[in-house]
């Protein structure tokens, strides 16, 4: 039976962030942190982050999702990274992974594709080229940026998800989120949120707060790249750069109503 | 003999800070070290973050106030905290202690209470959940946001300013700064702020701008709460949402005059 | 023969870099790490910021500038940031190094002088301060401000440019770019700047972004402050304070037309 994808549902979601303003446990890059600590602030949830090998257990198990971002990883941070992924999965805490630079360099595809194994994530949130990294598909990562569109890691994305059975989240003009048994695309979003850094990251801390209130992955992964879309939809109207553009998005996130919601959303299936 | 606190006295110590530029060395937590940079810039101090275990010493050294915070804590971290807490010490530089999160993990707790001992702070500034936690009484820290208002954590913020012979600057929507004689308490600030990341670390680090300028530790904290409170209703009358509040915030502190003081200060004395 | 500096110069760099967005590989400091990829996203580069040992040279590889800086160093960056400096000279590609806080630490200026001799940069970018430091001239650095301008570097600077045989690019009121030949002075930029921070350390990312597209280590030295300082008039041009101008510098490296630089450009020549 197919999914009728609604503002209705995705409001109701944001409202339950706000009410009970989950904890979200990150560990992520050094660029990411202040901002997806803001945006998790700004809609309503109560982000940590903390990555000490001796805490993270004890941290995660606070938590009611957790994020491992891998963009600007290291070794004592992937250690930590791999005992947080492992508690998350022991617990049932739902993970979402960010692999940011995969394909960009041999370490950092072999780490995402460890974590990947050991942690069991629910989602997995990338661009294309991470994708594509990922499935060991041809392809390119220029830096962290993507050289792909979303549409063109459609079938690494099927086959991931198969593989380690998670949603994949690509991101992109029109973002892709797949499963198993669906295929959804958001066309939510702005072309200059891409000279702002850390957005993509910042989807996936949203990402994590979402999977903190709704338990199936595949909604919570589409409802927060709509999400995610919209504000910086919102913020561009009104920005006059990247710069304004990031400050109006927290804000965005921070009054975002049901009116705004419905009045941008749009999310097509297959 | 009752103090009574004025707006003129926190004026002076702002003029000073911004004549001297006082040099105040931060080792602080990876989501807080920009906003804190910006926040002593804007109020017109020197900031340095350095936190190599090779130069700690030196250049806390060169510095007229130490702010110590746990936030993003990890082995290595520690052992330069440490030996900053004890240089700070020895040289009779006052020092800040934040400590972000005590409560939420032992690690944290431990590690805050050994900086406590060894480092002899002469503030100790942290939300009433941590406050709680290092008097070692009931309470709960979820992640680094505090589940108490900052009354709740009177007796034990007597306890450890009894103990530990320093100030205890508690925030919440009424900060409350107490040691061995008084407290103080500083209603300003706008509940918006608790949306904004890093505002509570940025408040440390102001504690520290005010304490490399007033030989009075409770001094120095009570002007430093009011400097940030009032800060934050001055850009929250003017904010969107939590994106401009923080921008504002730095202009706020930046453009902040005599008047704007007077005209917002809101202290209470018992 | 001596060399016009025009806006049109400038501005086709700036078109270059636009076009091409040239990957630009940074290891830099926590405070900066943001602003830096921020700053290069908004002019149009690409940024990446990787400094894990395994990855280092593979990232380097992809990259059409590097960029070093030393401002919150400690052990494991500084391998990285060697093998960094090592790699981007074996393979030819352009190397900008920031001194942050050279001449503060022993520690510091050891490093910088290392990564000097080790990396062979095309240019170095530093505060007065720091240049006299690593010259081994008397002078003093304040934390990791200057506590001179410019001009009082000259010669440092000159005999650095000598000895390693780059270009030595030192901010200030009025900047100084120096090789064998020259010395060029920049006189764009507004006072307000200097709350804000990590604007040095994003003087040196963009400076990686112009050696990217330029072949002339002079020429991407001097566009690059000159870009920097009209920005930062631009911005403050309409900024109430230094949060704002943070934002509105951004939104300037992106809106930035050649009739904005050919109106603001200040360049000097003896």
């Amino acid at each position: 039976m197919m999914h009728l994808w609604t503002a209705e549902d995705i409001w109701r979601d944001v409202e339950q962030i706000r009410r009970e303003a989950p904890l979200v446990h990150n560990i992520t890059n050094y660029v990411a942190m202040n901002n997806s600590a803001n945006a998790l602030l700004a809609i309503g949830a109560s982000p940590v982050m903390a990555h000490a090998i001796e805490e993270v257990e004890e941290m995660t198990g606070l938590a009611s999702a957790v994020v491992i971002n891998i963009g600007t990883l290291s070794e004592h941070w992937i250690a930590a990274m791999e005992r947080t992924a492992a508690a998350a999965r022991k617990k049932n805490i739902p993970l979402v992974l960010d692999p940011v630079g995969a394909g960009a360099t041999v370490f950092r595809t072999e780490t995402a594709l460890r974590l990947l194994s050991l942690g069991h994530p629910a989602i997995v949130r990338g661009n294309a080229s991470e994708i594509l990294a990922l499935a060991r598909r041809p392809g390119s990562t220029k830096g962290v940026d993507s050289s792909h569109q979303a549409e063109d890691a459609r079938d690494a994305a099927a086959q991931l998800s198969d593989q380690y059975d998670c949603v994949v989240s690509v991101s992109g003009a029109v973002d892709l989120i797949v499963d198993r048994d669906s295929a959804v695309r958001v066309a939510n979003g702005h072309p200059m949120m891409s000279r702002v850094t850390a957005l993509g990251c910042t989807a996936s801390a949203l990402t994590g707060a979402f999977a903190a209130v709704n338990r199936s992955p595949l909604h919570a992964a589409v409802h927060a790249m709509a999400v995610t879309g919209i504000a910086g939809e919102m913020a561009a109207a009104r920005a006059e750069g990247p710069g304004s553009l990031q400050v109006r998005f927290l804000d965005a996130l921070y009054t975002m109503n049901a009116q705004d919601l419905a009045g941008h959303l749009r999310i097509d299936i297959e």
